[in-house]
């Protein structure tokens, strides 16, 4: 047997920029960025592609990102900016995708262009597959403007589409020429939105960073509050404990089975599912976060005192720790479904992270369903 | 203005193995890489899909590959080998993608599954392609069936269909697991397939490796005999040249606007295009060469001697160097706007490979139209 071995690595960089009012022609921060990017001869392209939930109360983001671009030379603004709808109905619709591949090859953006994302992590994640699969890729710049994106989403690798109603089927690993979050845009986010893009610091802290969960439950108040400079801290130590887990933890595409940032998550998707999105991701997660909490201590892995703040955290947040849909009657339950499905997009052996201390994760690969079955039960009567 | 900074680096390692009869049970080359690949706990799928070009040859295919598994543990066959029309047309049609993409969902193929295409270098795009997007991309194997895809695009890193169109408009980069090249399956190529597979030889040789030409001009009579050794070798040289490059140029996801690869390509993906893929592809990249090694002596840039020795070659090898549709009228011409189309799916500056020499490439990034109408001319009217 004979052969030929290929073998290469593929170097990744991109930079996280925490912002305000990113298109006032004042901030230097995205033309910067651009000018970085500039090449003699070559007048790349910009294409807008914007969440509506964005527009409806930023209305006046075209004529400011036009003016933006006035003063910036080597790159072309393609005049109209598209709007999309905003939520996870945008990852829902095959139409919307091949109308924005389509609006890319009608404005011939090409593999030096950008196409510039702005929106929740749904539209992002619509936006980053369009652009991950036109010409084989073409450069795309983040900008997020929830909770959730800026501190989660919109920060990694990853991004996709659901497809028969299996959340995130298709999509790719590509990670972005440049993020920029904008405090500016939080504003004026539901409570609903910014309360549950809060959910993926505690997940993080849970696993990673016991201080940063001291930090949450000192700030609670501020933080239910909205209180600015808290957000920023909280989105910000996010945002940074999940690029390190991607950049440092030796897998950033994925290809073990091995997903501690998943933490809270298994049953957390089968819920968005079984609600129909009803249920935001965060306030999924929370619920998610609660139910492998509880798993934890009922299987001796984690100390009642933990367990206790976890969920205190969590109400405080004004988080939710219970569905309905959430009842395991016997093993042919949706959510004990969700375990399965959970294991299969992941690949391999089932894995799953628990807690062995607030800050500690751990991994196991079976879940007993009678003491699952317990703790759905707790959540649904005990708090 | 702070920012968090993101920096990573992923390896990519595979083999292109060269083999006979590959799933005769005798041979173990399959199973030894599967079980390299074996973990513990682990059940690992294999779906097949394979071009209908080569069951149509090679109908014992089903029932060897059935009998071939019968001794490989940790593995799990879908024992249905799902067939596929061969062919470009196979990459024109969005519902075949997504007929294979739900196959993969109802098979429940994870991200410890592989997909293996075997086929031409349209089946393989297309499998590749499904593979690189669901669940965020599944591992994939490519046993290629065409001199093309044995010597070029199977041990590549490319996938992608065609789009409104437009060639490879939607794809991505993402290497196999593995690759093994049966020199079985191309006992049972069309004359024109096989002939036609030559000419991404004669490219690489000529940007790249003098002696390799030398040896094809010295062979060109047992070549065009398919003479099965001549042919390996030829395979075998054109693969290694190509796989050095994407390895060894520092940019196997092309994201500069360099392709020396793509020598003789630009005004070939227009006349495939313009001939509704009449044209195979190998037999439009030989009028490409034709062309831009006429126009390289035109400039000057190449000597007369190389481009007669260029043109014997390709005669002998009987590879056409002239159609109809390359014919400029003016800068309307449908050929000429195959430039443009060039440069806009590379990005960037428009970056032509030319000729210096016999194994020496050499980037223009501009086309002077009356220079190319007189090579257009010549090679319609004097060879
Ligand atoms: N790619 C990843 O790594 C990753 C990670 C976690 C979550 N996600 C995905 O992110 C999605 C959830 O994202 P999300 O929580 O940001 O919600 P979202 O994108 O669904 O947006 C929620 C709502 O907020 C609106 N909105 C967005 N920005 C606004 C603003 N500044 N002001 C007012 N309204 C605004 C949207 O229009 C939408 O109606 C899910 O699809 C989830 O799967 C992806
Ligand atoms: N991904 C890349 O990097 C890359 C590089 C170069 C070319 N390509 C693509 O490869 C495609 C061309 O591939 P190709 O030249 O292999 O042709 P092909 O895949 O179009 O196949 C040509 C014909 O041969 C048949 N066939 C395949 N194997 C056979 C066998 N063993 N016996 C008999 N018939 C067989 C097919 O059914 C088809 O009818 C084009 O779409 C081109 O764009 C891709
Ligand atoms: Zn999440
Ligand atoms: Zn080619």
């Amino acid at each position: 047997m004979s052969y030929i071995q290929q073998s290469f690595s593929v170097q990744f960089e991109y930079k996280v920029f925490f912002t305000e009012k990113i298109f006032d022609t004042a901030n230097t921060d995205f033309a910067n960025f651009l000018e970085s990017r500039a090449e003699k001869g070559i007048r790349k392209k910009l294409l807008f592609i914007v969440d509506d939930g964005v527009t409806k109360h930023h209305d006046y983001l075209q004529d400011q990102i036009t003016a933006y671009f006035e003063n910036i030379d080597g790159f072309e603004l393609i005049q109209d900016i598209i709007v999309v709808p905003g939520g996870e109905a945008s990852k829902n619709d095959l139409q919307l995708f091949y109308w924005l591949v389509n609006t890319l090859d009608q404005h011939a953006i090409d593999r030096h262009s950008y196409v510039v994302g702005i929106g929740g992590g749904s539209v992002l994640d619509l936006v980053g597959y369009v652009a991950a699969v036109s010409h084989r890729g073409v450069k795309h710049i983040r900008i997020p403007t929830t909770v959730l994106s800026q501190n989660d989403s919109g920060v990694g690798v990853k991004n996709g589409i659901n497809y028969h109603g299996k959340k995130n089927f298709l999509g790719t690993f590509a990670p972005p020429a440049a993020v920029f979050n904008d405090a500016t845009f939080l504003a004026t986010l539901d409570e609903r939105d910014w309360r549950s893009g809060m959910v993926e610091a505690v997940k993080v802290a849970l696993i990673k960073d016991a201080g940063f969960f001291d930090w949450m439950e000192s700030h609670a108040g501020l933080l239910t509050q909205a209180d600015p400079a808290s957000l920023q801290y909280l989105i910000r130590r996010c945002a940074e404990l999940h690029m390190a887990h991607i950049g440092g933890a030796g897998d950033p595409f994925e290809s073990g089975s091995s997903r501690p940032l998943d933490f809270g998550h298994w049953s957390a998707h089968k819920l968005e599912q079984l609600t129909d999105f009803e249920l935001r991701h965060g306030e999924a997660v929370s619920i998610g976060i609660a139910l492998d909490s509880v798993y934890s201590w009922l299987t001796g892995m984690l100390d009642a005192d933990s367990l206790d703040r976890i969920i205190k955290l969590l109400k405080e947040l004004r988080l939710p720790l219970y569905h309905p849909l959430l009842e395991i009657e016997d093993d042919q339950s949706a959510i004990v479904a969700g375990l399965e499905e959970f294991r299969e997009h992941l690949g391999g052996q089932l894995t799953i992270s628990l807690l062995r201390a607030i800050g500690k994760g751990q991994e196991v690969h079976s879940i007993d369903l009678a003491i699952l079955r317990k703790a759905v039960n707790m959540l649904r009567d005990k708090w």
